[in-house]
């Protein structure tokens, strides 16, 4: 079992506690290729997603993840809500716990809202994306499938290319891997990185061909279209030229390497079309194995309180 | 059983009727209580809602009763449908009985809706809030959270404080609370009251000390912001000042009076935040109750045509 | 079973696939009798539909078809999703097959939408329609319920009223009905006729009068209300004059003739008030049978890979 009642970040997390939560997912993976995709494990049990920012793709994955857990899942709507009202972020959450809900998925703006609803809240919080914070489901989805390609992550080396200054996926991702043993190595333009990165044990890289050079892991990121307006980027053509996965580059990495995304892509901005749709791509897999890591995510927390 | 095959308001309900409702939400409660919180009473059955107004909070309340009662459950959403089509209210209703569904739980902003459709349709239909008339399921949820606090209802005093004019919820709470013997109070600014109030049995008070003096239970209304705008109030300020629920206003009642708000709530209009928190507060049974309500309103009525 | 993996259109349907669907269908509108109207055909299977325009009549059709087989349903949300991030549609269509869907319910503003997502994908999918080109389901619940007054389709006299050209409704029921041997008759302005429409086997009348005598089906269709400013019509009250389904003008058909429309009405533009809701209108009977018709076919369609 996990010893925390929620799921807030990585970086909380202990090797053993990642190692349960990929293992329970491998066997969650079973289930998903059977015919009856669905176990009884969270019958009678409610999940409740609360996005406050737009997501069909993390929603829907936890939506069946919850469903095939045989959990009652429901979506407590933002824009439509008492949120919308002028009711506090507190009385939102007390009031989804008073509804009954079991575990809280939230994906606020800020970073730190579910560390503060886990404090406030009894019931089971896990942290869908939170501002530039942790988005730890997407690090574990990404930590289960370069096991399935690579069986170890201790002694792989992996690049992480794009916006890391912004992203919760970079900085879970970062923490995870490190923890794991792999070598980490981000690449992204000077504006893009974040302060201080270096005591999260990576190495920097500003030319992508140096960062790639060898590597067994290419992660690249989303680029949020909206920094460009706002003076981190040149034009995107010019970030497709310096830093768009081309498969040119690719070949500066391990024969034998892997391609991933978190989605959506921008085909054609941080990554070239035929690399995201190429043989070494497991995109497509990242996302089915999306429904496994959080089946396991939500039955382990989901049974705490049995 | 319910003698109507739909629920539009308290007026129209014997108190046999009333304690039928608050006894069988007592049974529910318990299923509430247990690991697995789902019987199967309503499997099969089609529970659609079909709200005109924004509601998260109820809206769920009623799937969440749905759900644990094994019945399926569709939101025919409204901004999105073939009312913003230019079709008649007459046909979507008729069109959404056609497709099957067993209750039809109603929130519009006009009163008498309800009504009209449970004229036209053989379905069951639940009031969720019609215009400034009733919100049944509130008044019941708020009786069922007193005798979970006070055992009986008649004998007590009960102060309404807050926009009564347009307070569907302060009606059908007038209507169940005389019904069962309480004394009723409200306390309001002359502009918020409506005509001839008198006429259904309750005591107006234009000063919240006086109205507030030895009641057993402070039932606030949410504060429609909107009101302020159209005239009917001095600024928000000012309210809390004439009208706000504050600890100490809160000390002329009883000792073990009990505070209430049907939510969402806006601190520091209508109530101050720690009476909001504070332990006189029973704001979060009353959305637990609400669940307990609604299956035992929703089970009443669905086992109307077996 | 169903040659095709996926439902795209009537028009490649064959004979014996649409009389299979039709038969299956009467098996699920015994079921839609039942107290418990629910069977376990598709447990453990999950339907996502994907609507890129709105639809919550067709929408909420498929869900309770699906949910009446105990299939998880999703709605992949289009305007909160990773569409609107620049994602491509095939992107996200790959997404939600990774995502583990077994059926994929589409509706899209572009004829061949559903053929190109059928060619790109493994899973099964149903068209519900796309552009101006085709609804199967629609036409197939319309061939059901002609069935349910007439006995057999063949040798029947047909008429559909309206937007022939932008219709994908009457296409749908033109290459059904011709198939099973009807006779069709189309009727509308000669703006709203699409070319070529003689080749598709069907008798084109400018006058309502001429083309409503003695036929045994009326088939009214929406009109789209924006149609009129793009100078497609007069008026809606000159084309009420000149289109609208009377009574006076029902009296030229079959004494025994029904009259359909797919939903949703405009009283007073495409059909009178008292036709739409009188004796011989068959319309309710349609959005019934919607759903047997759609239990079929995610029945027949989710059994493929079995």
């Amino acid at each position: 079992m996990l010893k925390s009642k929620s799921l807030l970040g990585i970086k909380d997390l202990s090797i053993d506690e990642i190692n349960l939560i990929l293992e329970s997912s491998l066997g969650f993976k079973d289930v998903l290729g059977r015919d009856i995709k669905k176990v009884p494990a969270l019958r009678g049990k409610t999940v409740v997603n609360l996005f406050f920012e737009p997501s069909t793709r993390t929603r829907t994955s936890f939506t069946l993840a919850a469903k095939r857990l045989s959990a009652d899942v429901v979506n407590f709507s933002v824009s439509s809500s008492s949120v919308v009202k002028g009711e506090t972020l507190q009385d939102t959450a007390l009031t989804i716990q008073a509804l009954g809900a079991d575990l809280l998925v939230i994906r606020h703006g800020s970073s730190g809202v579910p560390d503060y609803l886990n404090k406030i809240l009894d019931i089971s919080v896990i942290n869908a994306g939170d501002g530039a914070n942790e988005h730890p489901t997407q690090a574990l989805l990404d930590l289960f499938t370069i096991l399935q390609y690579k069986k170890v992550i201790s002694g792989l080396s992996i690049a992480i290319i794009g916006d890391i200054a912004h992203s919760r996926v970079a900085k879970s991702n970062i923490y995870g891997l490190t923890k794991l043993g792999a070598e980490v190595r981000v690449i992204c333009p000077p504006t893009l990185l974040p302060a201080e990165i270096e005591k999260l044990g990576v190495k920097v890289f500003h030319s992508i061909e140096k960062g790639l050079k060898d590597v067994d892991v290419v992660m690249t990121l989303r680029l949020q279209l909206e920094r460009q307006s706002k003076g981190f980027l040149p034009s995107l053509k010019e970030y497709f030229k310096l830093y768009g996965l081309t498969s040119e580059r690719l070949k500066l990495t391990k024969k034998d390497s892997i391609v991933m995304h978190p989605g959506p892509m921008n085909r054609g901005v941080e990554i070239a079309s035929d690399v995201a749709g190429g043989p070494q791509s497991v995109i497509l897999d990242q996302v089915t194995n999306g429904i496994a890591v959080r089946m396991a995510v939500l039955y382990l927390l989901g049974g705490v309180k049995q």
